[in-house]
């Protein structure tokens, strides 16, 4: 429904480029009497936020958030909420070489083919900026998750290049475990080898990808609207419109395609008077609807387009040119990405949370059949 | 928007369970002057339909279609398309027992928490019928785009259980060679093999999973509705819908991620006047856009969760008890849902097409820039 | 979203033609548990049905619904409600000259121009017939108003051509009182009159407009979702896309516009314990949110445009020719548009009563404030 | 979708309370490359502005428009236009009585029953302060219109309380007869009487309402999406969306109805190699498609809810208590409406325009098909 949207009746809409004067985010639909925190939205900004070690960006913006609307004595009135964040260090300039080129494996020629023209200064309108709005309205979300159902949800860096967490402890890991170092990974040794890794690319003037997971726990069964708006399909639509992503899995993924029915079907058991699942290949999702058991998604990053290599590319008018980029970049976006990820998960959810209520009327936490 | 419409301009809604007495779709927006031929969609539900090998349930369903409304002398008439197939051999007695009973990574227990009740018989409404009215409407799209841009869209089994195709050439493949045998893989020798493979797991009542493959060829640069509703976004939307798929990958996928951006940057360069990527890692999608390259995706699908083993599980009313399934299935789902992922990524496609071109007019093959 | 679907979260789709084979609706998103009694939704078929005396056309339709999905041992499922009836009474040849004709009035001119083709036979898509999804649908919603809050929906013939109905009885006035009569108006004398009046109209050859209204009762306060989708602006909406009306009023309407402010307002007192208004020049709708007291609307239907008078023309090849119709037709559509009326107010009400409960929780009758 | 959001294509989504920093229209779907002129939005803003006259409320507000994002060299980018304008003389102090007390016939009431709370100061979200945001995106959809199509829309006060203006040239009136007096009555003596009458409401601490007309000049024939998109229908969900309207009318609309179908018939002929209507009943539209006459409605605003009377009113507590307004206000909205009934006029044209272009491809003005 126009492409800057996203949800039914939690709906965002973004607006804004790289280089303008301000991106932001409309919410619609939030639920009234929520809790708007200011510093709470801020928290989740300054984890997405350039400038915090120096494997990111040295762009300097304190990316400080504003609440145009919609929350009157700190908590949200029912109508939509306008958050606005100004951009402070648009260096137009170091992009002026580029108005003609396109940067390989940018969205420099896709959005001249698609638009006729661009934003052309630091990637205009899909710049991961963008993702601000995303990153502020999530919060909103998860702050009604957690008071709502006590949900959490932690995002962290699974795998970097080739170094890889091996089996993550998905009922445990906390937000603290991934906040203790800069690439967000919750193995402290692991963490150090990933900044190491992708320290030594930024010195190579190369970039890395990796791949992101995320669980969400505290989730009632029932959430997701089959046949189409099946909560996974909705978190892979959510998850690949995330700037730089190639892949989403849920549960098992791709891994799962090497084991027999045999192994990979979750036997349903009682457990504290709930019915669970022994096992999770399904990744807390069965039929496209959540079972009660954690959701679990990994999703895959590219290596970072903008690289400090020569590059051979063409100009828009059809000239072969050597690129090398000056502009200030990310070797690896992945430890931003976390938080937008975790955004990302909670939109998903609180829009199908609202969803199935208006259908099915309130799904009370202890509704849940006990035995 | 109700979770049975896919879709914004090209809008369909399905409707029907396994074992009601019809399945359907209605197709909303379709172009007017589209040759709407019985026959062509009949064959795409021949390819989906049960009973074409002893690979697939032996359920005996001949899935003709029926067209109710929207078509005038072979031509759309831009108003609605209603399609409907009867069920026919609803055996609904091998369910009797399962009323009760919620079968392992089923969504049988998901769809009793959610809705309260289920069609219980055959899967009811999760059942895996339900894509008929997609392969259907599907169908039609695919005539669209072919008629319209050339755009030929082509999908394989790529890996069945641990044996994989290896570099398929996303440039020549055919349809026909997809065809040539029951798995749907474009090589003859590893097509055997995974039949064999496939038959072994059905004689000791197991079940295989594996990965689908699929390229859109000719699609003009421009399709897509960054930030949310990219191209890869809807199509992962899309894939992930199909009952039993666990994960989703454009172009280079979870495998890119172990590159680094040097490697992994899809120079352009300028091919037969045309720009073009020299490799395709991006799977002709750049910043959520069409390219003009070749659109390349891969869907895991789980290993079918019925299977003739015993397992444990629970009942709705918490009892735990030991289950053995009977009803007709699958032993691997992936020969039927090639033609799926094919309707999918149709219908992903023309709605682009037509937000395209609601926003920007026609979008003229001939008016590609040339050098 | 693809004009032929309504509502958001209950959301129906239509399809068929006049002169095909069936006509039918899906409606999507029904709260599951709901009795679905086809007994209930044939009887308000059969209200809108063809040949109830002879001021309607005299097609011979029984209109009889099948239900095609979604409904198990007598209540919803909360998955698609596909229901069907077969058009058995088309006499096509009827229309047989008027393939190149443009019918004064009638959307067989601007049907071609849109399309670039028409289904012209009886009016094709644009023939009322279309209307019988959306009763059928409209049953189900109304017996969900109902059953969930006890709301009663009832409209009724408010004026024939220059017989107005003075003063009804808002508070009282039953489906019964209306039932009474050919023509659907509560006074049986005007009633009387109307009906002599259009069977004169249908003598002449000529045909006959009006205004129906409508009344909906036992609607709690707190539905509409403003600023856009304001209750009010939802029933003009619903109202206006009935074939044949030009006007839609709400409370005091055009007439209101003659008061002063301090004429018009209706002041609030408490009556049982309950905030009310003295008077309900409002219509029941405050801010586009539904007030809690009985919401009314007007609808201004046009005379039919089919006539058997000779008329000038033109053909679609530009030629200018008479005209004399001869397919069947009513003389006045009102008596059997007011189970339409009564159906789209149903359909807006439940659409926007699931909407608030999903961003806002369960509004139970009794939350409602008391004093 | 969310309230707050109106279009599908061209959508625009609104944001602000009247007493906070803020009010603002985020635009997506925009065509790229439209010169958007900040002047060219503010000369509407300005017609829209409080403080032109004595006849409109004495709140100082320069609205001066602020482009945030989408635009670059003058021009569209084809991204979100988010437009905001600063709140600056919010003497939220006038109402610091009201915070308790539901003023008659304003949305007090219903909004604290919907939400739980409201933004009590000035009304809020439900203050005519939010059609800002669409009086600036109808700036931007008329220049659309203007420059593709040479459509012109032009809106004036038909009626103010009794004083009626009769028989309007619909093909000649042009905004300057238009804004030639402070009511917007393009008939100058009859504008001086409505001036008198509005002025002698204020004096007597009393309100007006009346009747805007529009006229949509040069849409071509084919816009309207049936069955529920209708042109007609969405025009009457607009116009209905605007604060203190009662009614629609298309056409003819209430008065057409006491006409015969020969009277009222619009008889097709050739003029100038182009089919017409003889007549103009049907207000342009035709089975809820545009026929290429001029498109023609009308919308009732009922007085102006606040007074400066004493009215007995109740407390969110239940109180009997009397009230005297205080709030500055218009004695008539309806000629600050003007620019707001062309702006919902323009924004459903070119949503509408942009929808048929998806689904049928430009349609270029000269393919109209002449004879």
């Amino acid at each position: 429904m126009a492409g800057n949207s996203f949800g039914m009746l939690f709906r965002i809409t973004t607006w804004g480029e790289s280089h303008g004067p301000t991106i932001g985010v409309v919410i619609d639909g939030c639920p009234p009497g929520l809790v708007i925190d200011p510093l709470e939205i801020q928290a989740e900004l300054d984890r997405r936020r350039p400038g915090q070690s120096r494997l990111t960006t040295q762009r300097r913006e304190s990316d400080q958030v504003q609440i145009l609307s919609g929350v009157s004595d700190g908590v949200s009135l029912g109508t939509p909420i306008a958050l606005l964040v100004e951009n402070q260090d648009a260096r137009s300039k170091d992009y002026a070489d580029l108005q003609q080129v396109y940067r390989p494996s940018h969205a420099d020629m896709t959005y001249d083919f698609k638009y006729g023209r661009r934003a052309w200064k630091g990637g205009g309108r899909s710049s991961a900026r963008e993702t601000i709005g995303r990153v502020a309205a999530g919060a909103v979300a998860q702050r009604w998750l957690r008071d709502t159902y006590g949900i959490e949800i932690v995002a962290w860096v699974r795998q970097v290049h080739k170094l890889v967490l091996s089996e993550p402890d998905y009922a445990g890991i906390t937000r603290d475990d991934v906040e203790q170092n800069a690439v967000r990974c919750p193995d402290p040794d692991l963490g150090q080898k990933m900044y190491d890794c992708i320290d030594a690319a930024r010195k190579s003037r190369d970039s890395l990808g990796g791949v992101i997971e995320v669980v969400a726990r505290g989730c009632p069964a029932g959430w997701g609207e089959p046949v189409f708006d099946r909560l996974d399909a909705l978190l892979a639509h959510a998850y690949m419109s995330i700037p730089a992503t190639k892949g989403v899995e849920i549960g098992s993924g791709f891994g799962g395609t090497t084991l027999t029915g045999s192994q990979h079907n979750d036997e349903f058991l009682i457990e504290a008077g709930q019915i669970r699942t022994r096992t999770n290949q399904s990744g807390g999702i069965q039929g496209g609807i959540s079972n009660g058991m954690p959701i679990i998604a990994r999703i895959a990053f590219k290596p970072t387009a903008t690289i400090n290599k020569e590059q051979s590319t063409v100009t828009a008018s059809g000239e072969t040119v050597t690129l090398a980029a000056k502009g200030r970049h990310d070797p690896c976006v992945l430890p931003r990405a976390v938080p937008i990820v975790e955004a990302m998960t909670a939109l998903v959810l609180i829009d199908l949370a609202l969803q199935d209520r208006g259908q099915m009327g309130d799904r009370s936490p202890d509704l849940t059949p006990r035995f």
